[in-house]
């Protein structure tokens, strides 16, 4: 491994040292691992790439990268090997029985906290340094200070790799153990696709009454992002587990929830994840929890 | 009704013209109603208030609001009458048989569009002049520039009283049809519940590996606003029915969905709204939509 990749640079900052940049494979080249090779090939790196369908190398061979003809010849041409297939099932396929001596495999496909223990320990059995990562951005936005990266496992590889891998943009270390990133990652999208849903119910119920998309986006967005400011006053209620609350508690949020379903099935619009939101209200109320706020709902959704 | 109390004025900017202010009064002071009152009280105006629970007057009275025996006393006191009851039922029980001639009505109990126009029927009847609202704030908002609320119906009404609404922040008219300003209040609180069922799924996932909320909280928070950067587009999408992206398609994200219900269940939290999402994607996919974006879940949930 080059001496030259040691050592931390501040988040965001690609490496510009004028020693010559880390050697890299990439393998996989859909959408985001096309954004990621194309990104270290900017920053200066001799990178290689492999892809099961060999066509998707073209745009990037064009550009210097060399082409691997398989995974094995992708890991052998280089220290650090990027990962970034659809599955981990499609990871496990495409490095079974390979070598991994000395390398640093850092896993930027999309899994369970589970999935990356399991590559983790058969990574370290072939020799490599383990680092699994998730990508929060999508692919339009790597390179970008706007996109950042979660890692988690072997932490001497990835200090010694981070000056490369910020290319990508932030580096967020979250701990030694491997699924850790995952499990950050999949938290982080949960926030995310239950807010899309929001938005998916709330266009399709304005939508009922012919109230253009554009005209209501603007409220939206704006009034969710003034809610999402409960956010850390919600986190201390959780870690304090103090749950009462004077703003509005679940008894209240109970009451008008009828007023949801009535008019979505009025309006002939599904009323999707208010479903799971009443038996869960009405639960808490049972239970005695009427006057706790939403904190409660995540103390109640660990079974 | 008072005629000083005609025109515009800006947005947020409470009445301070040398006239005499309209004479109000408030139905209901539960937490909303005491905040409305209250902000009314420091405005300068005139305020009489009723509530079912006669104690809870006792504060306002304390700051010189005068205190009325019954909702009919109430009504009798001012042009202006403001009711603010847990649900739409309380309303019509408690204004029952009164007769509202010459006053105008707004009434800012959450509620749906089907009772706001039976109610407007009913007011209309009575001899008033009937503005519905939304508000978009907690109680402890009231007043503050952050704070707005949805008026529909009567627009001559609320034109003639927005100097006496303006007191309680911003103030956005959405059209004459009784219902709408309810609809859009529905709209942009399904937006606002879906985020926070994704926060509480998220903080839930988190904990389990006894990471502290407090410490997920400002990178969830960030996340998400993030994200929400995507409402723009997505209402284009909507509105054009151009539904092809080249972000994240509903395929890819049907893909990764194993991943989220497997880790809920591996750590024995709720995978809550993620087995609505499911089978939303699933039928996305069969009926040849997996290469359209989100947008297109709004048209499926259209019934
Ligand atoms: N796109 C995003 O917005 C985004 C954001 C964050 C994270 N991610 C994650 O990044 C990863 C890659 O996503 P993407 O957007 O690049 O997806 P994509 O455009 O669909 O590309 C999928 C890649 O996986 C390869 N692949 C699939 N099955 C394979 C197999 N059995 N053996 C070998 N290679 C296989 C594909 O090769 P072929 O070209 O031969 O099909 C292609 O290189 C996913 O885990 C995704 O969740 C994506
Ligand atoms: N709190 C919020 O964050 C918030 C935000 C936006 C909108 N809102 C809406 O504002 C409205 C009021 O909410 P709130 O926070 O003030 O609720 P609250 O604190 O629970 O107060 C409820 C009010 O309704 C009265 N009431 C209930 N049943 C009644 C009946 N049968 N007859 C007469 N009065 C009755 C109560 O009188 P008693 O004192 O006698 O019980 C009290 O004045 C609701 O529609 C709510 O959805 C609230």
């Amino acid at each position: 491994m080059p001496e030259n990749t040691a050592g931390n640079t501040p988040e965001n900052t690609p490496k510009t040292t004028s020693a010559a940049p880390t050697d890299v494979s990439v393998l996989g080249l859909g959408l985001m691992g096309s954004a990621l090779a194309a990104t270290l090939l900017s920053a200066g790196h001799r990178l290689t790439v492999w892809n099961r369908t060999a066509a998707k190398t073209g745009p990037l061979t064009a550009q210097g990268a060399l082409p691997a003809a398989s995974p094995a010849e992708a890991v052998a041409a280089s220290p650090l090997v990027i990962v970034c297939l659809s599955t981990n099932d499609n990871v496990t396929e495409a490095l079974a029985g390979l070598d991994l001596t000395g390398k640093t495999l850092v896993n930027l496909t999309n899994g369970t906290p589970e999935q990356a223990r399991s590559i983790s320990g058969w990574a370290t059995k072939a020799g490599a340094a383990y680092v699994d990562g998730g990508i929060m951005a999508v692919p339009q936005m790597i390179g970008s200070p706007a996109a950042y990266v979660l890692y988690s496992g072997d932490e001497e590889a990835y200090e010694a790799h981070r000056p490369t891998l910020a290319a990508f943009g932030g580096t967020r270390w979250v701990g030694t153990e491997p699924g850790r990133a995952a499990l950050h990652d999949l938290a982080l999208l949960t926030g995310m696709y239950g807010m899309f849903l929001g938005v998916a119910q709330a266009f399709a119920l304005i939508r009922s009454e012919s109230v253009p998309a554009t005209e209501f986006a603007g409220p939206l967005q704006e009034w969710i992002t003034a809610m999402l400011g409960a956010v850390p006053d919600l986190a201390t209620a959780i870690d304090t587990e103090q749950h009462l609350t004077d703003v509005s508690n679940l008894a209240m949020n109970r009451e008008v929830l009828p007023n949801f379903t009535d008019t979505f099935r009025a309006q002939g619009v599904d009323p999707g994840f208010f479903l799971l939101l009443a038996p869960l209200l009405d639960r808490a109320v049972e239970e005695g929890h009427g006057a706790d706020g939403l904190s409660r709902l995540v103390m109640m959704l660990k079974q």
